[in-house]
Formats: structure tokens, sequence, C-alpha cells
């Protein structure tokens, strides 16, 4: 058994009131599976770049043990490269520059030693090449968690529904949410698009926590409060690969076990935004992870008896 | 022993994307008392009034068991009322009238019966005025929670400086930790306002839930995710009412006791929501509440164990 992760390898240049950097690494699908990779063996990459990625990216991208035979790498072409500046509050961003390159023209392909996906992660991409992953996996998943964001909404609706009625898990932000159900209620926005597909939403609310729902229950995890946010790039992604890595390493997917996922892919999130881009997800043991685990359940942990 | 609730009892006029209300019956102290009447007995208020109060509401806030005798009716005066406008997040809105009236001079009398209070609730009144009613109890009490708000930090920064530091909890909300402090980060917030005296501090974020502090702990405690919030108004002064009601019935200030109480608190605020005005908190029973609470823990409940 497997975990495939498709989405984004790309160069982001990223400012933020701490700082600026240089094109670094960075993309849904490298942020995913590093998360992934302090939970289970076993991860399958399928993206694309262009021949400018470092191979020295590459490598240390299997050196966390994830498998990069589907990573396409094209000669002559540029990788997709996204940047942008956050404001203050860290929850908003303008996009400064988008080129998609390499994602213009990118056909997924599985290889053959894939084939034992039992959790797929579709990463942040068009809803097309989402579909054309799940299409060309010949036995279906266990799981199959997707990601999305308002863009798609704006430019591939059609797409986008076909594609998010195929999952079991479907995670998306507060905003998009709204949008897509047009909904402010988020309890109402949940059983609208679970109604659409998805056994199960996740919403994720940035410094505010997360939220599952499936059509009976609901599920609230706070993000942990910190000293400072440096740089929130990838945490969404990182909580989607840690809550997934989870879920496989465990192969449980009851909705208690997906509140787990959701502690723990929480707990990724929060590493990820306290450096620039990937640098603090690479770097940690699964002893810090652990203890950040602890902080959580110290954070929420009360204990009342109601007498019946 | 009795806990004494000040604050304001008004008239409020109110505006939301459901409905509007004429004058209806509002207020801190309000609000504040009847929540905390669903947990503990022997509840004392102070406020002050115009004659133009009707008898009838003095009479609904005694049912709740609450003490009126430190009520002042004036002669000839008009009651402090508030008007605004919610806007379709809920979590924004326009003031379109405050009127102080009988506010303008409130002397606050403590009845000699008041004297044993053990609790005390400063609810958003001037931070004068909460400082003449910590002076004029005899007995320091056992705890004494402030509430207050952005315009006293506008208007009166010196007073409300100094009655902080003589109380054990403070209430605000997030908008308000970081003007207080000076500081975006709410981590980095709470640990300077908590060196400007309170033991404890209580950030509240509305539908992202609160939080509580002190020097070496936090904990968090989400919001109740609603179909709709219908009138947010007092929700701050109920979910402070709960809390210090709880303290009151258990006569328990530990950090893992005044948890429940924020729990408790979060439950009353998510009735307090649910129709205008005191509506809904007017009309509930303890079952309800109970129910109430096992939602918070049935949304936050998790079992993870970290194996060392």
């Amino acid at each position: 058994m497997s975990l495939l992760v498709i989405g984004t390898v790309a160069f982001d240049a990223i400012e933020t009131p701490f700082g600026k950097t240089d094109k670094i690494i960075g993309g849904a699908a490298t942020y995913a599976s590093i998360a992934a990779s302090y939970f289970t063996d076993n991860i399958n990459l399928v993206s694309v770049v262009g021949d400018d990625f470092p191979k020295e990216a590459i490598n240390n991208i299997n050196e966390h043990g994830i498998n990069t035979q589907g990573l396409q790498v094209k000669k002559g072409e540029k990788s997709f490269f996204w940047s942008g500046r956050y404001h203050n509050d860290m929850n908003t961003r303008d996009t400064l520059a988008t080129e998609l390159n390499v994602l213009l023209e990118f056909d997924p392909v599985i290889p053959d030693e894939y084939q034992d996906c039992e959790f797929l992660m579709l990463g942040n991409l068009s809803p097309a090449v989402q579909m054309t992953v799940m299409d060309r996996i010949v036995r279906r998943p266990k799981l199959v968690v997707l990601d999305t964001m308002n863009f798609w909404m704006d430019s591939a609706w059609d797409d986008l529904i076909k594609a998010i009625s195929r999952v079991d898990v479907l995670t998306i932000n507060d905003a998009e949410a709204r949008q897509l159900a047009n909904e402010y209620s988020l309890v109402k926005a949940a059983q609208k698009i679970l109604s659409m597909g998805p056994k199960y939403l996740i919403i994720k609310k940035g410094e505010h926590g997360a939220l599952l729902f499936n059509k009976e229950q609901v599920f609230f995890a706070p993000a942990l409060p910190l000293e400072d946010v440096f740089d929130p790039t990838g945490a969404g992604d990182t909580f989607a690969g840690g809550f997934i890595g989870y879920l496989a390493r465990t192969r449980d997917i009851s909705f208690d076990n997906m509140k787990r996922g959701i502690i723990f892919g929480s707990a990724m999130a929060s590493f990820c935004v306290e450096k620039f881009g990937t640098e603090r997800l690479i770097e940690l043991n699964t002893d810090e992870v652990d203890e950040r685990v602890q902080e959580f359940i110290d954070l929420v942990q009360f204990d009342i008896t109601l007498v019946k």
C-alpha cells in the first residue's frame, strides 16, 4: 500500500512583515509529501518541474523517503513560479506573480509501481488534472482527499464540481466554503457541500483552526496560538499532508481517527509557519512532533462531568 | 457569600440582517446577571436606570433570583440607550446612537447586604466607576473579573490601566487585546497585559472562540458552530456572566476550573445569539444548558495517546 501525493512542485518568492526571500522551493505537493513523511513510508509523488529545478531540491525530497519517479522534469521548460506579499495580519496576501510554465500542459503520468495507491492526496491543481489522476489509478483508493482553492471556483467551476463529487474528503478554507455553497453560515455551507459528494469536509480557518464535518458530526481543532507567524505559505498543504499521512500510517478512516489526523495535521502546520518556506518542516524529528501534539492536547483539554 | 454584578441596565435597538427591534431590554449587567443565575443564587446587581425603565423588566430580573436593591431608579431621567446595526458577517457593527443619560452621573452605591461579596463582576462601564465599586467593597472579594472595551482605551486610558491592575481576570476581545498591548501577536499581547496586573486574561474572539491565559498556561475554547447567529448583542456579557456564575457556584478559582467556566460561559453565549436581546437567555432551563455543554465536549474531544 502507498500514499500518492499530486500537486505543484515549484518556486516561490515570499514577502512577509518579517522579511523576503529569493526564489525558494515550494509547491503544494512538496509541503504535503514532506509533512506526510513524518508519519508514513512509501510516499509517491506525481508532479512536474522544468529543468531549472535544482537536483539538490529533488534529493531533499527523496531523503524524506518520497519516491519521485512520477515527478516529470521538462527539458527546456521553466518550473511553476508564484510570488506573494503577506499583509500585517498574515491572513491576507497579494499575489505578485503567477507563472504557470510547465503546469500549462501538465499531463500527470502514474508509474506502474504507484498503482498500489491506497491513500490519494490531490493537492491544489486544476480539477481536470485532479480527475485525470483519479482516472489513471486503476483500483479506487481507500481514501481520496482533494484540496482546492477559489481560483478554480472562478475559472473551472464545472470541472471542480465533477472532481469533488468523486472524493471522500474535501479541504478548503472558510471563504472558499462560503463561495462554493453560496451560504454565509459555515454550518449550512458544510451540509450543502456534503450533498455535492464528499463524505467529509474540512474547513481550514488559518489562525482560527479547522472544522471537520460529516453529515452527522462536527469536530473543531484550534490552531496553536503562536508568538509569531513568520510565513503562512504552505500551511494548508502541510496540514493536509500531515492529516493524510497520519491516516495512511494508522489505516483507519473513521471520524474519530480523522479527528486525530486533524490534530497531527495542525501540529505540522504550526511548524510550517515558523520559518520561510519548507525550512522548518524539513528539519523536524518525531519527538518534536509529539511534543507539539501534546501542546494541542493541553490547549483544549478540559474535564467536565455533567450530572444527568 | 454572594456574586456582585455591576454594569449597564439599558435599552437597546438592534438591526441585524434578520430583522430589527424597537427598544428592548439590554445592558451588560442584565445579560451577565441572568447568565450567572443559571449557576448560582445570591446574585446582587448594582446599576442605574431612569424612571422610563419598565417595572416589569426589573421584575423579570428579580424572577431570576437577582437582587436589585442596588439598582438605582433616577426620577425624571432616562435610561442608557444604545442602538446598532450589524453587518452581514455579524462580527462588525455600526453604532447608530449612544445616549448615556443616567450613566453620565452614575455613582454606584453598594447596599450593606451586598458586602459579603466573594465574586465581583465589573461589567463594561467607565473604569472610574469600576474602581469606585472596588473601593466601596470593604473586604476584597475572592475573585474580581473586569470586562471593558476599546471605547475606554480611547477615552480613559490612565483610569483603565489603574483599574485592570487591581483585578484578577480581565476579559476583552482580540482587537482590544492588540490595542491594549500594542502587539499584533495575541500570545505576546497576552503576556504584556498579564504584566499589567491581572493574573488571568480571557481574549474573546466571537465566532472564533476564546483564549484563557495566565503566565504559564493557555487554554482555548471554541465557539459552537451555529446555523445562524441571529443577534450577537450581549454575547460577551453573557459569556462573562456564565463564567463567573460557574466559578461562584463551584467556589474554585484554579486554572482548571476556569477552563470549565469558559466552556459554561461559551455555552450561555451560544444561546444568547439565537434570538434578539435577552429573549433566548431568559427562557432556558438547566437541562438545555447541560445539553449545550455536552455539544462543546463532543465538538473538541479527541483521544490521542502519545507513546513516549
